[in-house]
């Protein structure tokens, strides 16, 4: 084994096993902090809450409390391996709330039998938090998990898979777009993997502006295209009406290459084939679809983006997640609609284009960073993020309706 | 509104909403720590856990986390009230289970249709947490899901409304039997209440060696009798085979009265029908079934506890529940089975006739506390209860097969 593979075993098991845990946030020690926490005065808090509901957020920890919930079945890109496999990522995942927004987050592994019965399993229970969290859950269940999670559940719902990968994507896309001098509703997209993230980046970028019919989407069969008989609902969104069925046929005079799918599946050869100044997100991790230094040597003229962090241009969730759910926790949204996703977009896009502070200089261990090729992504430990992100979340919730309160006065001041 | 019910409130509501919050128990502070955390090095534990699943005790929260689940339809004394308004208690569970036992426990709430969805949705997610505190439920379903949950679940089930309740008043009405020079085989014991605590402790006095037909139960509509043709099956292994109808008549000559109803349900004049050196458990609370000062002028004989703590003798779950989880979850119990519940008894009757340390006297606010009428269950904040039930639990468990694993080395050694 080698030392990395350990020391990751070795933080997950001392010296307590784990990555989280409860805490009080207030006194427990006399007996009078004990008659206010729990009987009788708990009764007092009981009480509220059944004459005017609202009261939830007033009193209990409700309005910061994320559940992180999955079933295991698309862990990392390890497949589907149960729900006890999905523990250590959700705990991380809860982690990572912690640390970048202050959430309070609790992982829930979810066994069931039929996809109604997750869904049941989550909506009966979605009311103890202020939003929910999906995570690793295979396609095509997922979508239809997380729209049925939405229209059943009052609390935002958002499958991170999906909508976080697809909101951190478009929004380096966008500035790699920029600085190649491109539009998104001009370009010709290749989309190499089909799967959640895959279809919510297309999505997305689609409401960005891109042509639908732009864009080519493989799978594992090759190209979508019009006569296939064997594509689910989603797939056959982007059944593209078209003769060419490979990989190579679709990247020729392509712009734009974004996988999602697995390590080293897009040949050197073939980025040759690419239109002038293109652009490649190999986002398969923890190894690309093709390795940046291996892309670069054949074009010199692309910019690229991967998932990992020791590469220029970290195409990573934790840039959306955290601060989505802030923002649409902070004004109690009662769900994440396109105009927050749209928000959180701008605003991670508009980050990378200013100064970078000295101290996120260091954390990233570099000298200088300055919007441009190798630099069209805000970085993971950038603190700005926060403040922009969740402010842009939280208006867009107001502003579209999905708020349950006003923004609080100086929110997120800088 | 009194000043301690605005005490409560503000609480509660003061610094932050609620009274639990999520901590990292890892450094999250460094890139390096995030890869750890998470994506790449998660993928570790979750190859560990998918290879061998006992694994999951090592790399995750699993092992000291419970989950407090509730539906809200019997909050304290307050009725249905629903799933939101008992978060105030299940947080406050939470708390107690943190500040007494060490343990993480996080509240869920649970909104459902059917008692099966109910069941459903808590065996879904149970396996997230090392057990399963069930709260605040309505009987008779309490005793349905209950068992159905116990069948289902890998870990362990245990509703304290019942089980709680019982144990506590078990070991109290057992040394105030031996105070009273009295056998729980001969009494005749009153049972005033017919709800989930009262069946659950009369199951359990039973197991310690009560007789059923010496027991006579009433509901609202009197003495549960073999007549009576409006019984759930709970009550009817009650009916006992008696022409007495009343309260008063089947109090006369009784030596054990256990109240587990409403405030002030017991009359002074029925005390004075009851047997020479009677004991008078009046739980209801905050107001119980009859004050103690009333009582004690009426018989100068009696043994009383209420649920009360300005008064002598509380029976308090918090001298049980948190040890219960922490020594089931110690060696990994399957479940919580007789053999845990009656050595839990056990240990709490035994703590009461130690000589008590001079922290818990100063805790307590007294100068003395010693073995007799005044002093049959140890304090809530007595540190020794830690260490002396969940030792009781954890060796039951080994010893009647419940236990996944051996007792731990010097495992709770004071």
């Amino acid at each position: 084994m080698t030392d990395f593979r350990q020391q990751a075993l070795d933080y997950h098991a001392f010296p307590t096993p784990g990555k989280i845990s409860i805490e009080l946030t207030k006194s427990a020690e006399t007996s009078k902090d004990l008659a206010l926490a729990y009987s009788p005065g708990v009764a007092e808090p009981v009480r509220a809450i059944a004459e005017n509901p609202e009261d939830v957020y007033r009193y209990t920890a409700k309005g910061n409390l994320v559940a992180v919930i999955s079933n295991g079945t698309a862990i990392l890109g390890l497949g589907n391996l149960g729900p006890m496999a999905s523990k250590p990522v959700m705990e991380g995942k809860a982690l990572l709330f912690k640390r970048f927004a202050g959430l309070d987050a609790i992982d829930i592994e979810v066994t069931h039998r039929t996809t109604q019965d997750f869904i049941n399993t989550v909506a009966n229970i979605a009311d103890t938090f202020g939003g929910v969290n999906l995570e690793d859950i295979k396609a095509p269940e997922c979508f239809e998990i997380e729209q049925a999670l939405i229209e059943r559940c009052d609390v935002p719902v958002f499958h991170d898979d999906q909508h976080g990968t697809a909101i951190v994507t478009a929004a380096g896309l966008l500035n790699a777009l920029e600085i190649q001098g491109k539009q998104l509703a001009k370009v010709q997209i290749v989309c190499l993997g089909a799967g959640a993230a895959a279809i919510a980046c297309m999505e997305l970028l689609i409401k960005c502006g891109a042509q639908r019919e732009h864009i080519y989407m493989l799978d594992s069969k090759g190209v979508i295209h019009t006569r296939r008989e064997d594509l689910n609902e989603y797939k056959a969104l982007f059944a593209n009406n078209t003769d060419k069925r490979t990989l190579e046929e679709v990247i020729t005079e392509a712009d734009v290459f974004v996988g999602v799918s697995g390590p080293n599946l897009l040949p050197a050869d073939a980025l040759k084939l690419m239109a002038d100044k293109p652009i490649v997100f190999a986002c398969s991790n923890p190894d690309p679809e093709i390795k940046p230094e291996l892309a670069l040597a054949v074009r010199k003229d692309l910019i690229m983006a991967t998932g990992r962090s020791d590469y220029p241009n970290q195409v990573n969730n934790v840039l959306c997640f955290p601060f989505m759910f802030r923002g649409a926790l902070d004004v109690r949204a009662r769900m994440i609609n396109d105009e927050m996703k749209l928000a959180a977009v701008e605003a991670i896009r508009q980050l990378a284009k200013e100064p970078v502070p000295k101290d996120v200089l260091t954390a990233a261990g570099v000298d200088a960073l300055e919007f441009g090729p190798d630099y069209i992504i805000p970085k993971p430990l950038d603190p700005r993020l926060r403040t922009r992100v969740s402010r842009a979340v939280a208006e867009a919730a107001v502003a579209s309706g999905s708020a349950r309160i006003e923004l609080p006065k100086d929110y997120m001041a800088e």
